[in-house]
């Protein structure tokens, strides 16, 4: 069996959940990666050959092109050996990661993407400041939107479904990445998802810190290139 | 094994979906209606018994209660007997069809509830006035991301993931209705979509036109109620 062809940028949280998942489970995979700087998603050979989708991450799986994160979890979930508790059958475990993969694309996903494109993308590419006022909005969008986490999903429990940590977990740790890593504090205000958050970067270990680490210094490398917008970080 | 409760109401695209599948697979089921425009998603017993979530639709199998539709979807299917064209194991199917659901979310669904949204229900609940600036945006984003479904999903084949319908064509039918029942035309500049849009509707024959019409009742019935909205179907 080859291993699977794995288009990604680390600036992209969905690609750096499934980094770690595969890292993690131990899919054999080939990882090529496709700068959204330089827009490679967006041209050239990666439009035309590999996804019209113009997005990442994408899988090529023997000659099966796949986008869209969430369906590509669930076909390594299918097609490869991935640990259960992952994305557990019992106690109807898929059906509420499911729910929350569903929930979070919609609400807090959203939040934290609109908040990373505004204040840190689109000023980068387009070598402007940020839009203060729409920047405000998207704050208190994104405080509403992590409230709603810790109301619906956070609880007694160590992690979203139970005492061991699901593709929801990681998936949600790498969403507030986003605004995180750019210098906005999540965990004020929010004292469960604080907690929440240690103990899913603990659980992840080597692999989650790995990627964050690279996540982290794209951000720092391309801000080197455009001394200009440095200021984004302050 | 008890009838599935499935709360929904028939002005939601997903909850038409989720209503024609279980009456096309035979699964027993117990229609609930809570109604969006009186707000009973949102208040009472719905909001703290049934779901945290305030949308519709939700279903409680057995005590496991489950919000969001595409979670819904995958649970019938894990749970219940549902005919295997609809979610197709073979070829990668469920992958194709995953990577649809989640495309159109972000894509043409949500294209098609804003344009419902703003062009009828906000000015409905509120009895005032669409406006006109905000309904010609969305206009031109609904046309885009019609564009987009013809050109990335409609090819030579019947349906979207080929010569049997799945829960792809079931879900993009109940989407596109949205504006097209509120007087959108569709099909203007979109002529694979058009003839897409026929086999569907030949396919699921009386489950899709129960379901339509009503609908299309619920719709009329509420603008009979508020005459100076009359002019929304003009």
């Amino acid at each position: 069996m080859q291993p699977v062809k794995f288009y990604f940028d680390f600036l992209n949280q969905s690609s750096r959940a499934l980094y770690i998942l595969m890292e993690a489970a131990k899919i054999p995979f080939e990882a090529i990666q496709i700068s959204i700087l330089k827009g490679e998603h967006l041209t050239g050979e990666f439009r035309d050959k590999v996804s019209h989708f113009k997005r990442l991450p994408v899988i090529k799986d023997e000659n099966f092109l796949l986008a869209e994160s969430v369906a590509i979890f669930r076909h390594l979930n299918r097609e490869k050996i991935v640990p259960e508790h992952w994305y557990p059958r019992r106690n109807f475990g898929r059906s509420r990661i499911d729910e929350f993969l569903e929930w979070q694309q919609r609400n807090m996903g959203l939040a934290c993407s609109r908040y990373f494109e505004q204040k840190w993308l689109v000023p980068f590419l387009e070598k402007t400041s940020p839009d203060e006022k729409n920047v405000n909005a998207l704050t208190e969008s994104l405080n509403k939107s992590l409230k709603d986490f810790e109301n619906l999903f956070l609880n007694k429990n160590r992690f979203v479904i139970g005492d061991n940590i699901s593709y929801a977990d990681l998936m949600a740790i790498c969403e507030i990445d986003q605004p995180k890593y750019i210098g906005f504090d999540p965990f004020n205000h929010h004292p469960k998802l604080g907690k929440w958050y240690e103990n899913v970067k603990e659980e992840l270990g080597p692999y989650y810190k790995q990627v964050a680490d690279e996540f982290d210094n794209k951000l720092k490398t391309a801000e080197k290139k455009i001394p200009e917008v440095m200021y984004l970080q302050q």
